[in-house]
């Protein structure tokens, strides 16, 4: 991962109304990072380390990727929640990323729990209280769109969730996510990090083993690639076709 | 449906940071009601009525429910865009209600269009252009606080879809739907609205007859009963249980 500074950026595809003003101070920028510094309110953490978010702070992810994680925290079938049997039986989702100069927050917290992991080593992370905004009223704005930008994100998402069938999720599944955060590649857009078949099938109600089947699929089709490093890319035609 | 004021409410289940301060003035609500009015801002809709909400616009639901939907454009398996055929074919997800006093808007389209409808008769919409809210900045700060609110929700209502068993979801799914929208009834917390078991099924990835099948095991169980008007409701032990 190349180093970015912070800034709130939807990607260049979303709607232009959900767009940062071309005329942002950056000094603002630069002022919250060194506030941030100045007070330890800055932390580094490596791959899969969980980031211990609370209610009522604001974090803001300065470098790397933040994985969002929900926890069922009980079942139609196990309700036993006190014993560690059944702990150990919770279904973790895959809820997304959070990339560089993105906000994020943990808040409702039932029937599921929210979590925070590094996606990728590095990955750094500025954390406030929404008072300490008062002094920065154009940046709380930037930040309060960049959540009303993620709501209408998470609405398409819930959308292909709502598909039938398994590979129609996975596709828009995918396709969503490189729409968002996807970098040019040799052979069209490919996600910048690595994710399992198990944590794709966490997002889409479907196993580590179904995935693997209907990635293959998918690949036969022409509908994806997967590059060397491992990484899932959406070819241009497919990306134009949508 | 009892007529509501125009007010942004978290439901009282949701945590205390997004709730709207204590200290809301009234007056506020009503000059922008009266305004709406004044400038032919606002219409009631009948029941399934589609609301022609554009992007760039902001949507206020003064009275009744909107109902969300997310429309697949293409599929892994059917991709012939441009017929009336495939058009006919599409399906539509159920993303959620925006209750009374909610803000709504539509902005992002790609691979999915969203659309809004009134669920119930007698719906109304108020509208106005974000750089309306120039006049009202408090107003404007709790509008972007309720997208906050609904976002965080939106994050629940994913954890659910990423459970693979069917029952589960179909559980998650309707205890986050009583958790935010739901009113005291005898035996627990009930919808106020129906919902058919394809919208049902829409949401989760099922099918009609499916979530028929589980709503009768869920019901046998006791998890939930369905009352004489057709409402669904958690009875208390299992809203407590979660």
């Amino acid at each position: 991962m190349v180093q970015q500074s912070l800034s709130i950026q939807p990607n260049p595809v979303s709607s232009d109304t959900l767009r940062p003003e071309a005329s942002r101070p950056f000094l603002t920028w630069q002022r919250i990072l060194d506030w941030a510094n100045e007070h330890y309110r800055c932390r580094t953490f490596s791959k899969d380390e969980k980031i211990p978010a609370r209610p009522g702070l604001l974090y803001l992810v300065q470098r790397g990727a933040v994985r969002m994680v929900g926890v069922a925290q009980v079942s139609a079938t196990h309700r036993n929640l006190n014993s560690r049997a059944s702990t150990l039986n919770q279904e973790e989702a895959f809820l997304g990323f959070v990339g560089a100069g993105q906000p994020f927050e943990i808040v409702a917290q039932s029937p599921f729990t929210l979590h925070s992991y590094a996606h990728v080593d590095q990955t750094a992370v500025v954390w406030m209280y929404w008072h300490d905004l008062d002094n920065w009223p154009h940046f709380r704005r930037e930040v309060l769109d960049a959540f009303r930008y993620q709501h209408q994100r998470k609405l398409l998402w819930l959308s292909t969730l709502g598909q039938r069938r398994t590979i129609d999720r996975l596709l828009g599944f995918l396709t969503l996510l490189i729409e968002e955060f996807g970098e040019p590649c040799e052979q069209g857009y490919s996600l910048p990090w690595t994710l399992t078949h198990a944590q794709i099938g966490s997002a889409i109600g479907s196993t580590r083993v179904t995935v693997t089947r209907l990635m293959g699929k998918l690949r036969q089709r022409g509908l994806i690639h997967t590059q060397d490093d491992n990484l899932i890319c959406l070819p241009t035609d497919t990306a134009l076709r949508r």
